[in-house]
């Protein structure tokens, strides 16, 4: 029985998300315009991802939510591959109740009505105007949620200017626990790169981690969350 | 000199683009609207890799002008990666004089004046307005050209209703000499799929094709071209 108790203890430190259900969204979602084109971003998938495999390498279930990436699914993981915003956020009620919800996705704040029919360029003719509409946030409403709130709701800003001044402003605005801020201005290479450089924002502080490789800023942000987490609520599952 | 000319002639039957200079347009142009976001569809790049692998295979040069796809670099061709329509106009000149254009990208006929910086939701706010510029049409331009007009300019007609129709319109209104025309509506998984079903249409009239795998249409297509072009001029280079 003593040496069961250690090595609980020992497995508990080195996979400290065993029997959490950890839900993560990643990649870029695509809205679109007509059959042929669409509206995205530049978000390759890569730091959302990475997140999810160093969850599930810290002993949690993971449901991974992706819009369309060109990188692989990630071993161990429940992946739900979604386009655009609207499927993004049902996929991520499904998979509810979770422990921990991190919105890494670059979800498109706005989609466009589709036109059913390729839009034929008309000779001559003024180039059509696209009008937005607001897509739903998603993780407001994770954050918000009456029932079934995730007990850590973790957000991304991706900046190009004024970073810890609107991660801030979005952490309050959301409700969300913990945002995640990086520059991603042209001169950073974020986009589509191997590297990060993130601050975690907090009701609580800044904390301003150097230069990493993606995995490392994930398994950096797993273990904080796990730290977090440990002092809260039972596991939903 | 019997036996050389035997081999030439064989040779040319096998090779009939050797000594030809090919221009290849492949997969989608990329449009910023911001740092962040951008304006695209879903063209893969498939069938006009596959045409500049096949013009290769024929003996021609081959310069590949592609924007950003997933698929390897076909071998034995020159590649030029772009991302807008401007930049594929610009490697596409500066690819001239070619005996054959073949425009098979999927060029974005419109653009957005980009944002330098990331466009913020405003909490509230209405959604921005797009407004979109007219991209300059590289097939025309190429076709309508009054020096280093290649001998034949091939273009492609994605549409989702009256193909035909729609593909003779654009063949007298760009001045091209050929269009290969396919229906992409949803129900045909032509976007993204290993398969393709074209009709050639030219002035002489429409050759209609099953559907086959896009290598094949490929061979298929620079078999014809190579027969149009044996009639005509000499090779530019």
């Amino acid at each position: 029985a003593i040496l069961a108790s250690i090595d609980a203890a020992l497995h508990s430190a080195e996979r400290p998300l065993v029997g959490r259900h950890v839900i993560v969204t990643s990649g870029p979602t695509r809205e679109p315009i007509d059959p042929a084109r669409f509206l995205s971003n530049r978000s390759s998938g890569k730091q959302g991802h990475a997140i999810a495999a160093a969850a599930a390498r810290a002993g949690a279930q993971v449901t991974l939510v992706s819009g369309p990436v060109e990188i692989a699914d990630p071993p161990g993981v429940t992946v739900r591959h979604v386009e655009t915003a609207l499927e993004m956020l049902a996929a991520v009620e499904a998979a509810l109740p979770a422990d921990i919800f991190i919105g890494a996705a670059a979800v498109a704040d706005w989609r466009i009505e589709p036109a059913p029919d390729k839009i034929k360029k008309q000779p001559g003719g003024a180039p059509p105007t696209l009008v937005l509409r607001e897509n739903p946030d998603i993780l407001a409403l994770v954050a918000r949620r009456e029932s079934e709130r995730p007990a850590l709701v973790v957000g991304f800003a991706a900046e190009t200017r004024d970073v810890i001044a609107n991660a801030q402003e979005k952490l309050a605005r959301k409700g969300c626990d913990l945002i995640v801020a990086n520059d991603v201005s042209a001169a950073s290479g974020v986009f589509g790169g191997d590297a990060n450089e993130v601050r975690l924002v907090g009701a609580d502080g800044v904390e301003s981690w150097p230069r990493l490789d993606k995995s490392e800023v994930a398994a950096r942000l797993v273990a904080r969350l796990a730290e977090r987490l440990g002092a809260t609520a039972e596991p939903v599952r």
